[in-house]
């Protein structure tokens, strides 16, 4: 298998911890895409996923698969003993269920705030995520404000369970702290009074699938190497 | 089971789709949520959904859960039997692309435009959802621009496959179909020259579990009451 990603990106990381957590780092090949160069938009990319975006994981029969939850189940399942997804109906509704809302409430809203209210991923990419118009620094700081909103939802959520879906790591708990990490990368700092967020994201911080590999320094020395 | 949603909504037409194909028409209560007057923005609807969106799923036990994906995904997998998520992992990785692309590029976009470039769900709604600022009108006008992208995009995939996802129908389907009934009503048309997308259009709008299943009237009147 192989994987279109750039080691430091928050999407990315999501599924270099899913892929150790499952045990199979050894079983792809990683392909580095240039997203500040712009290489995601252009032909030959979107090709591969039309929605310009990275991670996709390409099968050995060449299936494409694009969207962070779509790979994840499918390197979920393919052991045939999921553990990121749920195995009851109802832990598989309780994962997608907090998994959309840390999509939808962080991920989301980060980005949001990281394109049009920063200078984003630099000159080459600007246009094609966050064209200039009236309302655009406005709309990235209210996507701000929403992230920040998410942040104390989800410290509500940890302080009466271990987890963001429950009582087991899932894959809605690599989606929420992909997103503090690319908040910090962003400038977005926890509040201070998050306190079961805080600590729940240093528990994360030190799981080993976790531990160094979501190459946060790598993403900070990509954005300093193009001034941003 | 409950199911909080309104007859005729785009993301309540969903679950009743999934409910019909189920055979499940006879295991749930439904309980009408006033959208147009904010209901599910006051506080007795937030501790349901904290998100303030429908449909929401509630089960005997009391648990909640929302979001269509994630509601699906219990129902599909309630009798053993899922014919809508998927069977392998191949299957299930390409129905959650393709449904993500479906909410991101259809259904997110014909919201936004709903909301920002319309007089939307009226006035009691906008100010939760689209408040006024410099970008409103323009923001609203590119997401319809998005939408007809996205249509153009599924267009192309139709071309090649009879269904969203491949050979079967899926949850993939409904949210395309949904979006478009609600890109309808919203006044967005697919453009004349999606004729793949059209003709699949017709042969889903046939099928036994969508046939009269959407309330598409009951949202128009819905709106019409309003002066939308
Ligand atoms: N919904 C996608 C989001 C992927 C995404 O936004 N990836 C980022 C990198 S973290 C990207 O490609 N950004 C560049 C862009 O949007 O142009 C997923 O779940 O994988
Ligand atoms: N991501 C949610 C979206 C639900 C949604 O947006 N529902 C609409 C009705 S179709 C709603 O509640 N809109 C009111 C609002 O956003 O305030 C899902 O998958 O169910």
């Amino acid at each position: 298998m192989k994987i279109y990603d750039r080691p430091g990106f928050p999407n990315p990381s999501r599924i270099r911890i899913v892929l150790s957590e499952k045990g199979f780092d050894d079983k792809v090949e990683f392909i580095s895409v240039d997203l500040i160069g712009a290489e995601h938009k252009q032909a030959p990319f979107l090709a591969i996923n039309p929605s310009g975006k990275i991670p996709v994981l390409e099968l050995d029969d060449g299936t494409l698969i694009s969207e962070s939850t779509a790979i994840t189940e499918y390197l979920d399942h393919l052991d045939g003993h999921p553990v990121l997804t749920g195995k009851t109906p109802r832990e598989k509704a309780l994962i997608h269920m907090m998994q959309n809302r840390a999509e939808a409430e962080l991920m989301g809203a980060i980005d949001g705030y990281f394109h049009y209210a920063t200078p984003g991923l630099g000159p080459a990419m600007q246009p094609y995520v966050a064209p200039e118009w009236a309302g655009r620094k406005e709309w990235g700081e209210r996507q701000r404000a929403k992230a920040i909103r998410g942040m104390t939802y989800f410290d509500g959520v940890l302080k009466s369970q271990p987890f963001v879906a429950g009582d087991a790591f899932s894959m809605a708990d690599i989606t929420v702290f992909a997103s503090l990490n690319f908040a910090e990368a962003a400038g977005i700092l926890i509040p201070g009074e998050c306190k079961s967020l805080i600590t729940w994201r240093e528990k994360i911080s030190n799981l080993p699938s976790v531990k160094n590999r979501t190459g946060q320094d790598f993403l900070q020395e990509d954005l300093k190497r193009f001034g941003l």
